[in-house]
């Protein structure tokens, strides 16, 4: 599934050489799919009959859903990157994913769907933080 | 990379019974990879020295990735769906891909990032095509 | 606060002539209106004491603030605008408004936030309605 | 135009208490606005004969439009809110602003939507910046 992600981000007539090959298009599938678990996420805590035990947990998967969309397109760009856009714009990703991922955890042994929106939010956190380390050496930028 | 979006979209308290298992899940990720493709392929057209011919190509794949988008996060979603709402979605998303296509492919021999959207466009409209005929026996809506 | 959507459109190096002046740059400040609106009122509903009971209404406040958003920027641009996707994508834009303002209808005498959020949906399905119109005539297209 | 943003974060059950009143809704306004008008620049950059020379704009734009929609979005809310995920979506939303408003700005003599879209950034960097610091004091929370 991340095949075409790779093949897209290395057909791009100049494509930057700030990371290493193929993380990138891993981190931007990372965060395409918690935004696909996290918009179910919140879809399937509405269903439940506890629902209004699980606001917080809908709220903050909505956010990390949104977040995660936005820094996966971000992401997938190489033209002019700026890379003080793109590393702001992870740091907030992280923030919501840890964030989402601490809260999908407390209801983890009730709910599934909270038990595997954990996961997702935890691995797209540790993906962007890894990325983001890696940026933070050759780039420079602010 | 499909496995969370089915197992999510399985674990909803009332999971929709419209659609063959799976169905769903994998176009729900066809989408979000559409998206992913249609931006890295905007980003792609806009860094050749050709930017100019290619305008159209970078209007269509911005309009397929946000279509895109959208339509996988309301496909995720099966607590209370307006079946109406649904396929107006994927009918807009389908037209959108077809679009993108048609353009894609006719700058398929001379750039490889228009050759993967060009197929990834196709593979998207086949795949919400076939999702759109499946819903339309069971369901019943508009 | 609708002017700067006006002058944007107008700045624009060949504006599209398919629509009375003023009318896009209108339904592009509706449709962004109506994205905020039903955000918003997802929020409002997901914190009442009856949140079981507004399911459905946060169900369609989300899906039309996805559409909406989505269908004020693919409105936006004039480049190179393919007129079947700017169609079929307001088409499934007022079907999501209508729906979701019917729903909001229901609870307007209840919640002040479905009261508003009905109007908004109202005045949205109507201003696409109407550029829906106004495009089929001279444009062409699909 | 920003009544009915104000009317819906005050029909809320539990409004927040956070910020003066109305600055919530006129920054949720302020950032759908900015986000409209940088999708506007991005598109007739893309249509200017001098299109190569707009590159950065165009991916400024884009970026900056994406975090406005999503910051709009974020700040909409006002149940269960994260005051951490919202202070490090201001954060990145106000770099993004500020990129995209410096790049517009050397373009502003000859283009009218660069400096339409300068202004936008501008004014929309400078509203998340007082909310931010409004934020600062009585929320606490990182």
């Amino acid at each position: 599934m991340s095949e075409p992600t790779a093949t897209m981000l290395q057909s791009h007539p100049d494509p930057l050489a700030d990371l290493e090959p193929g993380l990138r298009a891993r981190t931007v599938d990372r965060l395409m799919q918690c935004a696909t678990v996290c918009t179910s996420c919140a879809d399937a805590c509405l269903a439940e009959e506890s629902v209004a035990e699980l606001r917080r947990c809908i709220r903050l998967d909505l956010d990390c859903a949104d977040l995660c969309r936005t820094t996966a397109t971000i992401l997938a760009r190489q033209s002019e990157t700026d890379p003080s856009v793109l590393r702001a714009t992870l740091e907030a990703c992280i923030v919501a994913c840890r964030s989402c991922g601490e809260e999908c955890r407390m209801h983890a042994d009730m709910h599934r769907h909270c038990r595997v929106c954990a996961e997702a939010c935890e691995l797209c956190a540790t993906a962007c933080d890894e990325l983001l380390r890696d940026l933070a050496t050759p780039v420079g930028g602010t």
